[in-house]
């Protein structure tokens, strides 16, 4: 129950024992053909270049700026947590000229002082579920007012937990993981791409295991595919697998779980006394970010030993803060298969015991 | 039986069942620290630097050049089959100078000419297992020599198959994939990076996801463990499995096991008259380029249908040529947990069996 990774869906782990394929054989590219759709069903859209990139979300954030910034391109970046900085250092080292809108971490990005920034820029890019914080920023503001630029969205915590449009929203680059709400091991980055999105990559990035041009060579349904590296065939096998598992249950009704799992543990927590990072509206169901109860630690004891104590005794991950939120915070996940009612009861329950009285 | 992704051992597939931890839960770093140290005992180093980068075996490449390599740096590069153009076009892409040293496909480069391809290179690049052409190439020699220059090696498909002496031949900088002699899926880079080369890495290179002072704040076994990216996990369990199996095997032993295996396959296909590409003492036991038999294909059967009805009847993948060996070569690979004389025994009496009489 930490920020990710989740715990993986059954079907998944099964997924893995299946014989490993070369990355050329037909049987294995029409199951990445077939992993791809589903990726497009989950996204909500119909970009042809829609993939998973052999890496974890991380290799998609990179993936989807080193292939469209040229050096010196302005590149407005929303920043409200540990991931919309990190947007900051790969735009940098892509040669960007990176202009920051800063919110409070733990309040949500004010999409029209994004889009004031500047009035011109090549991207906009956005995390459209700080996993540091809980906040959910909007993107569709973004994508009816964006003009020339392309929007890039960070949903490696918000895909299958929470709706993600990015057909309607007018996203042009949109990338997750694998472990979060999709419920499959870290390892894969699924992205999608627009058509004009496309029409911008870069034709030799500096990046060649991340070209995307060469990749979708490989990855795309037309012609001959053209060997670029060898794809990670084990974890496609995985989120195959994941997905169908999603899709099956029905995207909706996967994001109603998550829901009413967010909504009973936030209830629990604020009925404790505990108060929420994120503002009510921009909390996100899947993972929640609690301030530390100081009051309610045992004396002597710190909120590490908490967490630990959690883990040891109870099997129950949950995550510290990140950055400025390190000893303040707790984030505690509901994502995938880990997105139960009955977990929810367990950790309020546990977190009754380990804490002291009020 | 192609050039990889070879069979994966029955350990590791068990090893991808285990239940999914999180990345900075203690004994997941255990693990982690296990797999390092495991890696080191195959790499044959003690380089403290060592560790699974998170993508396939091309993602290691393109660690090992983005984190040394500087604007205008002479590279040399040893150039024998698509893996060495692979280096010039990553290395390029760093902004590197690559002074390339060509030998005919299938013949081993000569050392020599590579140290005399320049005075002083920041980095000699060779692979050490040419997987499009089944060549060996020395890397002791190189080593001896390269003066400053780090020497920088592909040991994708050689690790686990064949010596790989780090260490005692002065490799800086050797990566790998776990997709061919180490028995593993593919989805990891292992690498191990020397001291002198850890003193020139980057401290901010253009790449964030395969910044290695980052990452070695996350690997290093030293204080606290800095987040960087989530790792792949599942992987990671599954290499530690195959390390396991290759290290109770004994290094000696899984290497004696790919070159009886290798010898075997050579010794039945020159008997049949075909012609190996690669000449004696730079053959590859592990991956066994052939020229197609023309003589022997059926009427109206392409080398391509042979290949299909081996995998379709048999299923037995044999790769094809790439590059300019495109329609002209076979490829058997005979790595990790497929590297068993049966399966020679097999390929031999499936080719005779599908290909027409001498």
């Amino acid at each position: 129950m930490g920020p990710g990774p989740s715990n993986p869906y059954p079907e998944v782990i099964e997924a893995f024992t299946r014989p490993v394929m070369g990355h050329l054989d037909g049987e294995f590219l029409g199951l990445l053909d077939e992993t791809c759709d589903r990726l497009r069903a989950v996204f909500r859209t119909g970009n042809a270049l829609t993939f998973p990139v052999s890496g974890t979300g991380s290799a998609g954030m990179e993936a989807a700026f080193v292939n469209v910034i040229s050096d010196g391109d302005t590149v407005v970046v929303g920043v409200n947590g540990v991931f919309g900085e990190r947007m900051c250092d790969v735009a940098g080292r892509c040669g960007a000229n990176v202009v920051r809108v800063d919110a409070e971490w733990g309040t949500p990005l004010d999409p029209q002082r994004i889009l004031d920034a500047h009035p011109d820029p090549a991207v906009i890019a956005v995390v459209h579920a700080e996993t540091s914080t809980g906040v959910r920023n909007d993107l569709a503001e973004l994508g009816s007012a964006k003009g020339d630029a392309l929007l890039l969205a960070d949903c490696v915590t918000s895909l299958g937990g929470i709706d993600v449009r990015v057909d309607d929203w007018g996203v042009d680059i949109a990338y997750s993981g694998t472990q979060k709400c999709l419920g499959v091991p870290p390892g894969l980055a699924p992205i999608s791409v627009s058509a004009r999105a496309v029409e911008r990559l870069h034709c030799r990035p500096s990046s060649w295991y991340f070209d995307m041009g060469m990749i979708a060579n490989y990855v795309s349904g037309a012609g001959a595919r053209a060997y670029h590296h060898t794809a990670p065939i084990s974890m496609i096998y995985a989120l195959h697998a994941g997905l169908g598992v999603v899709l099956d249950e029905g995207l909706e009704a996967a994001h109603a779980r998550h829901r009413v799992c967010g909504e009973t543990l936030q209830a629990g927590l604020e009925a404790r006394g505990f108060t929420l990072l994120a503002p009510a509206g921009a909390r996100l169901p899947q993972l929640t970010s609690v301030r530390v109860p100081e009051w309610r630690l045992p004396t002597n004891t710190s909120e590490a030993d908490i967490r630990r104590t959690l883990l040891d005794c109870y099997g129950i991950e949950i995550g510290g803060g990140l950055g400025a939120l390190a000893g303040k915070c707790w984030r505690i996940g509901c994502m995938g298969h880990t997105a139960r009612t009955r977990n929810v009861t367990l950790v309020l329950a546990a977190l009754d015991e380990v804490l002291a009285s009020d």
